[in-house]
């Protein structure tokens, strides 16, 4: 006998403008895939995701890097106003290396230990008892695999882990174009609750920084690109096209 | 000695609007594609299709399912006003789960085990007594195949098995784009009866929704791309657009 | 010492207004290849081929089938006023199923017994005096080969035993895309002796159909896309576009 | 030393307009390949140089086939008013049929031997006194072939053959479509000594078939495409742009 | 507890113009990708950089060449002003020559060696006490991996041992096109910090030579594309586009 | 302590107009890729650069071919005036034939013997005094190589030995089109020093021929496409587009 409510929960994610655009914010306890070309600022808004937990919410959050040493992302997004480091201190922002082993010796095997990784972060959960997790990115884990099947079910496994602990995550893709096929491998955005693309679009020599919802599971959001940018102090900040031009209630067509 | 109907028989799909573009409904014990990128509404429609047989119907529905948990595809849709839950209590609407084993020692394993999932829907149909059945999606299911030979039979030997049961199918595909090839695989489209498009497609910015009946043999259908729109407690609406144009009888040119 | 006439023969299409564009109807004794998207009319060429050698000139006809059962085949084209299944009764049609084995445990057999098909095929052909073949389609056909290599004998041997049988046949391969390479493995169309071409291409969200006689060897033949529609009780029909604008004799340029 | 001429040596190709393209005909005991898609006149173009032969200059020709029967190439040029089958009983035409071996068994396998077909070219040239050699085409014979590597020499191999028996010879190859690359496999066009295009290329919804000359090592010759037409009778007649507009002597450009 | 600056530290590029468009320099310690096509002017950055660092602030450098010998590579540049063989002789410059052994026998050696050249550049760096560190190409040294799997380790490896080196560095990336994916493997942008693209492109038959910055990890920079010029005795130097229409301050927007 | 001139030396091509372009002669003791479709003059450039060689500077030559019999390329070359066979026989001209072994039973080898090719170049400079090689064409090499690993690093290899010869060299590269990707196999352009781009484009059914210097590593050089022709008894005429329109002095960016 369901008790549970009507629509799917949403939680804010601190960036302000993007709950209005995904519909009331992310999806609570499901995973949202990030998807953008290098410097769309994927691992941005992971962070402000987590960020925005400990300091608005109280709540702990587990950041899982695969290429990003833990304290350069801690020093790259000191300067937006976030202390990773301090939280760290007070167990309010956990780190997960899962960076490749880098002895020499292991760099041509070829099989990857999912299931480690699998407990590290369920270890990381319940010790902390974050209630966010982020992930960046996909791109570093599926090159793990030799074959899209395998990497699939992976991806699928690591959802549903996330699922059991009871968390809502952000994991970031790689796509290599801003046009195009969403992410790299084609598939990880049909294994997603929920899509939002990233852009850094180079039109007429100049770069134009764009969000879009491009699905989200189970409820309603706002559709098309809309404009973002990066301030100091606050992180990325979106506009709502439609909100806009058409006031809110009528864009929350879908 | 035959004695079935002139045309292939038609079945309500529950989609307001979507049955003047099929020209009368859905196939009668046939396998329906339908075939769209990454949150086109594909899971959408098949869950209207079986309500539809559930609510005016009373015809009990399958829904075979690869990467959305159950328990979150009924919860996905309470909003749009179906209560997927209290169905499988009253026995109308049974799940198959056929998401991939996750214990980590199976991850690396290339084989699928077809014939179990044959036997789990064979079984389901018929305890059930259900007339409907979705499943959702081909393209979890064909990356379990290591080639193209092998997942055409496998798709082929899924649609027969459906047509022996007698039941009306929808099967869903996955697609990179929304123009271009009308599935991942490139032979989906040419497997199946009847192929329905579901598109989502960026144009200025902005995001539209259309369906379009790809394929449908043996009868009649509107050509061309529809406007649809996906409402609370309504879900997926159509206006086709002939008809708005013509009238409804001139339209029915193939 | 020959005494065969001056140019290849032809046979009539059955198809209104297709033999126009054809130059005459379709090379007797030839095996022509139909190549089209999803749902651009393969099977109702093939079938209605084979419906007019029996209506128009008590010729028997041969139906090889892949993927489409006979009982669906048969089914599809009732409407348009053909009662395949009588001829069936009467040995005016054969079908020859040459659905892949469902057995499950066979479903990962690589090799293909195009032998076997040979066999089923010329025994059908002798058995009921068949005048007209259909193929549909090679594209179920060479999936099940795992190289270019092996496919293009199978279908270059196919084709020899057609001749050898002194038998008209059509044989369908899809395409992906309405333009763009001819086929989708990029080689049936010069195994062929002559290729027609059908489109059923979006422009403006909109549909049309069109057929094209793309070569026909030791023939002339129209050149460019006419229109088709398809109507019940009279199947394919063919608008040559030449003949509309600049009458009949002049457009017999190749 | 050397008594050779200054420019490298040329045959009159047989097909009226052709040779002032070419810049004199086609280059005396050196390979031509003659590219294009499906239907563009390659094997045309190829009979038509032997025709020339037999009838202008009283030269015997050997035309190797790999996938059209010699009955069949020789029906379909006699509406063009070409009596193959009388030069072959003549001893003035010469059929190699190199088609696959179609018993069954040997259908898997992947070697293709080579020297054999070297010998029988060999054995037709020598014993009829050929001076024009045609091979249709490269796009069957390569398709015999695993990888590039092996099939590139294959063709070397056979162009060095035909420079040891000191023949004029036209090789046919496949190309999937009118604009792009020149070859289907992307090296024919750099082995050959000459490369002529054939297109039938589709603009508007109709078909228009040019000829260019790409390259001819050793030699002048014009530019650009050429339209040409195929009349009974007389087969290939080529329309030298550059002739019409600007005099024969200017056009003479490289 | 940490005791770094806020923001990312940052390094004089020495070249003219750059250090306002990466928003103050190149980032300290980190890695930052020159990716451009052939020609672009990567190893002329690589250069530059370490000859501002020996000339402007007295560090030492290191350049890991790849498949330009040291002494091409120094009297490539001594037009442009820089005595590289003067700066080796003094310390100030190391080559570590990393080309592939040439000896026959070896090259078809699949395995490469990465902790013999990790050890290499390790000693080179600690023995002359570089504080940069240029390494060109990375094409050179993926190509000789045989998956992306364990290129992307490597490149990671060499990422990490230069961070914990101390050192700044720079790494050039081979891309097929100006435009289109980032660099040939499509992986390389999403390792390293920091992307900075050289673009050298065609239009109206002249070639335009740009400098853009993708991503900057942790830091604001100028977006989109900036000429630059290459000038005997200076290098490299950019004309920043913004600064010359909005002025500096306003344009330092992300 | 190095006492050779500043800026890299250069070496008269002998084509008319050409010198200007690459900023005074093709780089000395380097080597210079030329690559260009089929038929787009690579073979005469590098003829021609011999022959300059011989009759300008007295320096023999070395003619390395991989598919081209040396007779062959002796006669093409004579209408343009250039005698080869007698500079062979004065010991000015050396042909080096490494076209493939052509007994049928080594066609299937899939190795490749690089250290005798070298050997037979290395012995071809020292006994005739060789200043200049030719090398043509890359493509007919790299496709006796399994893949781009190995042929990359034959490549280099290759370019090493020349190096250490002395002599000034071109080798020919092979593309498929004339604008896109700038080689067949999208390396080579980074491992040589150098790299010609020779264009016969396409546009509105008529050919035009273009040079280009892509990139001169350590030297200036004009930018962009230059028109050239092709005529007998002076070959390559090129006519440089900036000196023509701002002068020869202001063209000299970069
Ligand atoms: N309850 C809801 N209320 C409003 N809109 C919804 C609701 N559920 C879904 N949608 C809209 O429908 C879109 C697609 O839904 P659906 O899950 O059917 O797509 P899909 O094609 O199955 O996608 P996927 O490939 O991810 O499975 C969502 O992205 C959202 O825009
Ligand atoms: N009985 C019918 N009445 C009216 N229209 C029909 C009928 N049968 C088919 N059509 C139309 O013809 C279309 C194609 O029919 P057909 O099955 O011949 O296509 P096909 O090219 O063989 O497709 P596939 O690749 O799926 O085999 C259908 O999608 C439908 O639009
Ligand atoms: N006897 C003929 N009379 C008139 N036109 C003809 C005749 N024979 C051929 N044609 C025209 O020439 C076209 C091509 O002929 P041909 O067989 O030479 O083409 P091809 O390039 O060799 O094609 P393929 O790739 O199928 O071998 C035919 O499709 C037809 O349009
Ligand atoms: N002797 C000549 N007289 C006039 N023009 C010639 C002569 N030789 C060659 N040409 C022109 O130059 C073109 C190309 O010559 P070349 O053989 O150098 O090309 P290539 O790029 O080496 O081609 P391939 O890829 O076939 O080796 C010829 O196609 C022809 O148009
Ligand atoms: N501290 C900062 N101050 C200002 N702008 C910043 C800051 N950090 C990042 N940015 C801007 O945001 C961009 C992207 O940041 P981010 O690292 O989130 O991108 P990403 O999508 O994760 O890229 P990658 O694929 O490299 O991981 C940077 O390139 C820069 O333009
Ligand atoms: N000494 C110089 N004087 C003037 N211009 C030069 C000089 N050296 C290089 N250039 C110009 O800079 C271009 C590129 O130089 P550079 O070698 O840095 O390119 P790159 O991107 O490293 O190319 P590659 O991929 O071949 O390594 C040259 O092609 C030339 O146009
Ligand atoms: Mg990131
Ligand atoms: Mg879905
Ligand atoms: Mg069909
Ligand atoms: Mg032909
Ligand atoms: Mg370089
Ligand atoms: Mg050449």
């Amino acid at each position: 006998m369901s008790t549970e409510p009507i629509e799917v929960g949403r939680v804010a994610s601190g960036v302000e403008g993007l709950d209005p655009v995904t519909g009331g914010g992310l999806p609570h306890r499901r995973l949202t895939l990030v998807s953008g070309t290098a410097g769309s600022g994927k691992t941005l808004l992971a962070v402000q995701f987590l960020a925005a937990g400990i300091l608005d919410h109280d709540e702990p959050g587990v950041f899982v890097t695969f290429e990003e040493r833990p304290s350069e992302i801690a020093r790259n997004f000191r300067s937006l106003g976030w202390d990773v480091e301090r939280w760290e201190r007070d167990g309010a922002w956990t780190f997960v290396d899962a960076s490749p082993d880098l002895e020499p010796e292991t760099v041509v095997s070829g099989d990857y230990d999912l299931s480690s990784l699998v407990l590290r972060v369920r270890h990381a959960v319940q010790r902390s008892g974050a209630a966010r997790v982020a992930i960046d990115s996909t791109g570093a884990l599926v090159d793990q695999f030799g074959n899209a099947q395998v990497a699939r079910r992976a991806l699928f496994q690591i959802g549903t882990e996330l699922q059991r602990l009871g968390v809502t995550a952000v994991m970031t893709a790689e796509r290599p174009d801003d046009y195009g096929a969403v992410t790299r491998f084609g598939f990880e955005e049909f294994v997603a609750d929920n899509v939002v693309i990233l852009r850094n679009a180079l039109a007429d020599e100049k770069r134009r920084r764009t969000v879009e919802v491009l699905k989200l599971r189970g409820g309603a959001h706002l559709k098309g690109e809309h404009l973002f940018t990066i301030r100091p102090g606050r992180g990325m900040i979106v506009v709502p096209q439609e909100v806009l031009s058409f006031g809110y209630a009528s864009s929350h067509q879908r």
